[in-house]
């Protein structure tokens, strides 16, 4: 198998959007067995000017349905950041997860050179070849948000551990 | 350009490594300014159960040397974890900037099938093909030490923005 723009970007985003849904599912529970509002966790930050959990969650989904749909070049479905539970974060990360499945591998095909702009609330937009896009923009920025979402769990007591986000199959 | 085991590994690696060094020269200067013991970081953690701060920096490289070492064949350099300051946590930053941009690219031919095998304490090593091992293990386990370092010096108030992770020419 070679590496191509599909294989480093679809399966990758997949894999760990599945294990996200794992640790809100341990989330959960550790606030039924502690008898706690699991809306606890939804406004917790590791700063006071950085974004709470919900945000963590829809920006890496949207940063793994973004780039999924601008390398193959469909559209980026819309998704409300409407999210107020647990439940509702868990059935974001599903149905990113069904998207970049469902684009067909073919689409990847000279996803390298495609020229991606990503607009900016002020100035020029963000230019960068696919390539560049995938690997110094899109995958940093998506395993940002899930470190966040990870690290504010286990900051708030979730017992989580490393294999929670390498995943338990290694 | 076509996406390659290189190009998805050393620049990627030498790039993030870069930015977390102006972190901690962001961090340095911060202490300096609120006039505390830059050492008060190194004993920061987000939960009483996960790594302090310097160890976050050291298996973030860990992770880049071990992982551009593997994936060209060539030995890996063994640095002995003994930063005590964060200066020396940027020398090492630096140091492994050095090692992963001085392997030649030609030793990246046919990484993508090469056989890994990464050690554990316990029980059977973990083996992965090379591209499984880099794009499933080796970046995110990068990335989630390289964030969990940023949210450390972010929760401990040191004045970092999302363009300090990205890359400020983004």
């Amino acid at each position: 198998m070679a590496l191509t723009m599909h294989s480093a970007s679809v399966p990758v985003f997949a894999r760990m959007l599945g294990h996200m849904d794992l640790w809100l599912e341990k989330a959960a529970a550790h606030a039924e067995a502690r008898k706690f509002d699991p809306k606890a966790f939804l406004t917790a930050r590791l700063a006071p000017d950085m974004l709470p959990f919900p945000n963590q969650i829809q920006i890496a989904s949207d940063n793994a349905k973004g780039c999924v749909a601008r390398l193959a070049g469909v559209e980026i479905p819309k998704y409300e950041d409407t999210e107020t539970t647990l439940e509702e974060l868990r059935e974001r990360l599903r149905k990113t997860i069904d998207f970049v499945r469902s684009v067909p591998e073919a689409k990847f095909e000279g996803a390298e050179g495609r020229a991606i702009e990503l607009p900016r609330r002020t100035g020029e937009p963000l230019r960068f070849t696919g390539e560049q896009y995938l690997v110094h923009f899109a995958l940093p920025n998506f395993y940002f948000h899930a470190t966040t979402a990870y690290a504010l769990l286990r900051h708030n007591g979730v017992e989580l551990g490393k294999l929670d986000y390498l995943g338990r199959d290694r």
